[in-house]
């Protein structure tokens, strides 16, 4: 099934631990589009860069399946641009540079061949973009999955409220649905957040796994014990890359398959956090990700009586 | 399988954001007994407690079956005081007051009845009588736990370690495995720690569940999404009960069985936390905890393809 993904693409300038980066590819939909591109044949790429982004990297998108007709290319502008340090714990970061360049004025026009869209990922972005697409989508779509960040209900609460409640899938981490919901208690927090619009919540919490919650059903995804987190950034999107192209994928949006989605989202991420940027999303073959799927599996399968 | 436990039997006063109570009964060994006592039979008790100890509560512990022959009463001298408050997010506490009063001396008395013993739990306490007790065991048990905590590393590190190198089991949390290897990683750290000694490995990380170590495989137990934790005092001491006791009950020290024992011990601490003190360890029937059992199923269980 076809999936619409919009969000950032942009350089990116990490610093962690183990070593730093200059400006690198980066931005929220790079990382999804790169992500699905495992597991759904139609990825749809809607963003804007400035002239300033290598030709080369929009050829690797390509390479990788992935429609870039709807990626803009504002020739006299300059991309978008962020720069963080890391802690030593990898849980926590400084953002050093936000240099919004073409992100300020950022119009999602979605083209033509793009209006057959089964599910819709809305990366990070600000809310009032966010809605923008979906509402100039022809069709509603199967399933809405929305990403988001506590910045947005720092500055825009309301506009954020408003997109939440047009969207099926609302994918965040602990502190952000602290603070959405202003409830500590990750299951009360839920239920608040449910009750603005989604019928499905991720909750992610890093290395600690992910919450999927929908109704009164709950599923808990473990994250895989790392020796080593080199580079946690884009972690998040690969996770909402990974759960959203594989009900993609599949075209089953049943809860049971929901649960394999963050499974899957669950792998691609603990890949994404093993090298900087993108490079390990880059050529991974079904082997690996099996293996990796498997993994998860191992790691919590149980069985209550001897078999 | 007879399962031998040693630890504190005390007063706890505990202060949390739902309220505050007065002395009531507490100690790592009264909470490591009763929970025990739903998964195994013979569950025999070594503490000491002052003359100011109700015999009432002594009648409760044997009323749940508990042997406490092993539990020394010294009638001019006053029980073991702990007490605490905790932090709005539950997560951490100020430690008020402790009063070590008879567990200064305390010299472990192994009653000649209880050398038969099983399976050893040695709940947290000195790491020096941790070691005379498994000195003074004729045979060596089946199965010795050993829970600790971080001031011992930071007042006896070198006695602790050599402690924790007679186990076959260590019951930390994630901090305490942190500053015992002085690795962030878990997984790296649970490299170190085993090879202090200990075959199996198993670090409690409260909220966000708990994770199984032993040799290269690992485990991942998730902890229930809880709406409200009313008193996580003894949530420790009831997990590794619930591991230990499932463990003598079944018998089985298999990895397998491990897994399940570590499900167990999460589902006891998930009932622990859910009243102050030791009040919901009373009482409880075995289709509760079944029950509760099938919740942590519930919440971690997915197949990879449709059945």
């Amino acid at each position: 099934m076809s999936l619409l993904v919009i969000g950032s693409v942009a350089f990116d300038a990490i610093e962690t631990p183990f070593g730093k980066t200059d400006k690198i590819i980066g931005g929220a939909a790079t990382y999804i589009s790169l992500a699905s591109s495992y597991f759904t044949d139609k990825v749809n790429l809607v963003a804007v860069v400035g002239g300033d982004f290598p030709k080369s990297e929009i050829q690797l998108l390509e390479n990788h399946g992935i429609n870039t007709e709807g990626l803009q290319i504002k020739e006299n502008e300059k991309s978008f641009f962020w720069s963080g340090k890391y802690h030593n714990d990898m849980n926590s970061r400084d953002t050093l540079v936000t240099e919004l360049n073409v992100l300020e004025n950022f119009d999602p026009i979605i083209p033509e061949s793009y209006q057959d869209c089964d599910y819709l990922m809305l990366g990070n972005l600000a809310p009032q973009v966010q809605k923008t697409v979906i509402e100039r989508l022809e069709k509603r779509p199967k399933l809405i999955a929305m990403d988001t960040m506590n910045f947005w209900m720092d500055i825009a609460m309301e506009p954020l409220k408003e997109t939440i409640a047009l969207v099926d899938v609302l994918i965040i981490n602990d502190e952000e649905a602290r603070q959405l919901s202003g409830e500590y208690s990750l299951a009360v927090a839920a239920k608040k957040i449910m009750a603005l619009g989604p019928k499905t919540l991720i909750i992610k919490k890093g290395e600690h796994g992910a919450l999927l919650f929908q109704e009164e059903k709950v599923f808990f995804a473990p994250a895989l014990p790392l020796e080593v987190v080199f580079d946690p950034t884009g972690a998040g999107d690969t996770f909402a890359a990974g759960f959203i192209s594989y009900l993609a994928g599949q075209d089953d949006v049943s809860f049971e398959n929901m649960k394999r989605a963050v499974i899957h989202g669950s792998a691609m991420a603990s890949f994404c956090v093993e090298k900087f940027g993108t490079a390990k999303l880059i050529g991974l073959n079904q082997e690996q990700i099996d293996e990796r799927v498997q993994q998860f599996i191992d790691l919590s399968r149980f069985d209550l009586v001897n078999t």
